[in-house]
């Protein structure tokens, strides 16, 4: 079914404003250079910056002579070439001499970015024979009498174990565990920082489906949560099930479900400002891999009825005997119609795209194709889609991965927020129901007065996320039964 | 070969004082009570506290009004049994009701003693994109084109995983993995407060050797060194062999190696203070277990030449069929005369004890078998092999694993500053040589001005310890060759 395209509802496209280079704190590197005491010179270095594209964000003078001075200049950059464009503007300074280029973001990340701290005093023999032998002993006794106790007197009760194979790393692709490491650190900071949770990195040197779920299965009485990351599909798909079947702990892979609650929760609020009901509108989805696939499942769950994967096969047909059963599968349970072609195509009076496949594979001038006040997520990283800048002239609202623009749609949103629900309920799972939840807690954050197309979704930095994410998880965790109840133990519970 | 008791050359048997019941912190208990405002109160609790031979540690007044008050009276116990005696004690003070008994070892450990620090800021959205996405991208990629860097930006720099399978817990036996965490946490607390190192706990869902090996393996990646604990002999040997044999990190069992260390660095003290020589003095080892094992070939390797091993089967003698291959290689590298029998006959002339099997295996007046001045190590915990306050009568030095006596044989003398030094060296292996650098480092901090029967192994808590004990082996790994040398990169060194 090809129809024709339908003109756009949309603003008619408009000049956009032309743009330099998008700096980032990412690539913000720290030059020390030695200057002339002239009180121009560092004047004329912010010059050499701004004229290079660059932005000064930080001058500080380390030493100061009679006749010289050394200065840290610090300037964000849009890429490394755009760095050393940079460097060579400044070093072209008259009077300048540039001593040493830092990368702010590598300093960063010398040693790490993870320490772990003890939560008890260990100050006197009577701290260490509480902490340690003699006394925790009797902890451990009263734990093999009582298993369940683990979850109240351990840090089971509050860690998360962040594994990777290092298999598809954010859009690096195979880079293995020891380089995925970095991420999955960030990973664990960002479980603390937003939802006091205690995360711990483990990068397992096999892609083996049998061994990554035997040693993760082997590795869970430690930790009260696994938090799949960065594993390749179809793989992730047969870890995460078998690993849900066997273990006691919530078994939760964010690439697919933390980007399927954000993805819901922002479509939620983009149809509400458009008017649409999810049951009566066609959706698109680029991408047929993890986040693809677990998005299109809670669509589905959610209500929507109308919806097509497309994927570098096309398409995804239920007769199309290329594709892999994993999206066979997909394809069976979205294109009943058997509709084919590429992207454009699937476009053809879509009232919503979301795109989780790569950057750049949608010519703009395409989404003219899509129903009035259509909604775009062009949700690739680093890279989207399709512009979003330039998407606004065909659509009502858009949302991307981008931090620098409106309606940044993060995982980051979801994640913290749903473990720590999952640990406050001590679920021994999570189900569809319990990620819905955490959906609609997300959208409901932006009141009906907040809501409008530039602002569907809440900032990663709002504190009531977490907090209304959490809840909502912990609630639907009770009503499913799935958690563990604590016997009250004299002595222990005030 | 059965020599005849000889008479002691220790001081003769003298009167040992009456000793109370020996209270430790690690059974303190609070009691929340009212009691009548009558001013003698407090001190009548105090009394029936001491009449059953506990002792008050701090009262707190919580509550006061007219005619009640309300008190936390903290004791500590020898026992559990101890502590109910003393709540019946209180209770029975006239005008007292206990309210509230809380356990403060219990209490100490609920939610777990440790958690996970970000040592980066995460304020801002610059803050993200340095820390995670995007420019977290760069550092990976850096990684994947330089593998040895991990070490440098990540933490697997400062990181040890702390691995059990809960099979040989304290001396609690085989608990389970979950009921193991207590201690795992305590060891990770023990690895920072005394060597600033990040440890995380592994407790594994199994105890056969080869899912051990491999689920270590698979998680190695993520760390810089692996601290086996608490797993039972014989399995450990093969543990450690094999992994020692994959990977490319350091693997340390401490029940073998921390005990071992411990214990030749106070041999080497002990024989300073007797003026004997370790190449010709005749030791006996009870237990040939882990610890047994590693302190003999740590033994033989230092120079001793006349060791004999004892254990449930009687003295370890090459040609007993009953022995498990473990056992008999212990034999043939001790007792190549085929002596037979049991300990005290193994004592006979014997210069130093030492053991490390189980509690009150040996009558105190067997020591006198042993040859004058002799060092007698009595280290099985909780319960020493011989009463190490009796020994004294047999003995010229003394030393256990009791903290309520003069020298105490702590395994936290060793393992901190050990890993410590394998770290700073980025050690890719752990070998004799360095295990030897330890012992010596440890015994060489007490001076000869310091040194006398009461001091022959410094305190935990001298935090001279850790350092001497990290740079001497940091020295041999660094002479022994096995560490990474990073490169310099532009940027990163200063």
């Amino acid at each position: 079914m090809r129809t024709e395209p339908t003109a756009p509802a949309a603003p008619a496209p408009s000049a956009v404003p032309p743009r330099g280079p998008v700096t980032s704190a990412s690539y913000s590197i720290t030059v020390r250079l030695d200057a002339d005491v002239d009180p121009a010179s560092i004047g004329r270095i912010a010059t050499a910056v701004g004229s290079a594209g660059g932005a000064v964000t930080a001058i500080d003078v380390v030493e100061s002579h009679t006749d010289a001075i050394t200065v840290d200049v610090t300037c964000s950059a849009a890429d490394a070439a755009h760095s050393q464009e940079m460097v060579d503007a400044i070093g072209a300074v008259p009077g300048v001499k540039v001593r040493k280029v830092s990368d702010r973001t590598f300093l960063l990340h010398l040693g790490g970015k993870l320490e772990v701290a003890s939560k008890v005093p260990l100050k006197t023999r009577d701290d260490l024979s509480m902490a340690y032998t003699p006394g925790v002993a009797r902890v451990c006794l009263a734990l093999a009498e009582h298993p369940e106790d683990v979850r109240r007197l351990t840090i089971k009760g509050n860690t998360v174990a962040v594994v990777t194979d290092g298999s598809a790393v954010l859009g690096l692709g195979d880079i293995g565990p020891g380089a995925a490491l970095p991420v999955m650190e960030g990973k664990a900071v960002l479980f603390k920082r937003f939802a006091d949770i205690d995360a711990w990195p483990i990068c397992l040197d096999t892609q083996d489906v049998d061994e990554i779920v035997r040693t993760v299965e082997l590795l869970a009485p430690g930790f009260g949560g696994i938090n799949l990351e960065d594993i390749s599909a179809p793989r992730c798909f047969e870890i995460e099930r078998r690993l849900r079947e066997r273990l006691d702990i919530p078994v939760f892979h964010d690439d697919q479900h933390g980007t399927a609650i954000c993805a819901l929760a922002a479509l939620t609020n983009a149809l509400r400002v458009v008017d649409k009901r999810l049951d009566a509108v066609k959706i698109v989805v680029a991408g047929g891999g993890a986040a693809g696939t677990a998005i299109v499942n809670l669509l589905l769950t959610a209500g929507a009825t109308n919806v097509l994967v497309w994927d570098r096969e096309g398409i995804l047909c239920p007769d199309d005997e290329r594709l892999s059963p994993a999206k066979q599968d997909l394809a069976r349970r979205t294109n009943r119609g058997c509709v084919r072609g590429e992207l454009p195509d699937a476009l053809d009076g879509a009232d919503v795209f979301i795109g989780v496949s790569a950057g750049n594979v949608l010519p703009v001038e395409e989404l003219a194709r899509m129903a009035p006040r259509a909604v775009v997520f062009p949700m690739a990283n680093p890279t989207p889609e399709v512009d979003p800048v330039r998407a606004r002239q065909y659509a009502a609202v858009v949302a991307s991965g981008r931090s620098d623009l409106p309606n940044q749609i993060n995982n980051v949103l979801a994640f913290p927020g749903v473990f720590r629900g999952l640990l406050d309920a001590r679920a021994t799972e999570i189900d569809t129901p319990m990620l819905l939840a955490a959906a609609e807690a997300l959208a409901a954050i932006v009141r009906d007065d907040q809501l409008n197309a530039n602002y569907i979704i809440p900032s990663v930095f709002d504190s009531a996320v977490t907090t209304a994410v959490a809840q909502a998880v912990a609630e639907a965790a009770r009503a499913s039964g799935a958690v563990v109840e604590l016997p009250g133990r004299p002595g222990l519970s005030d």
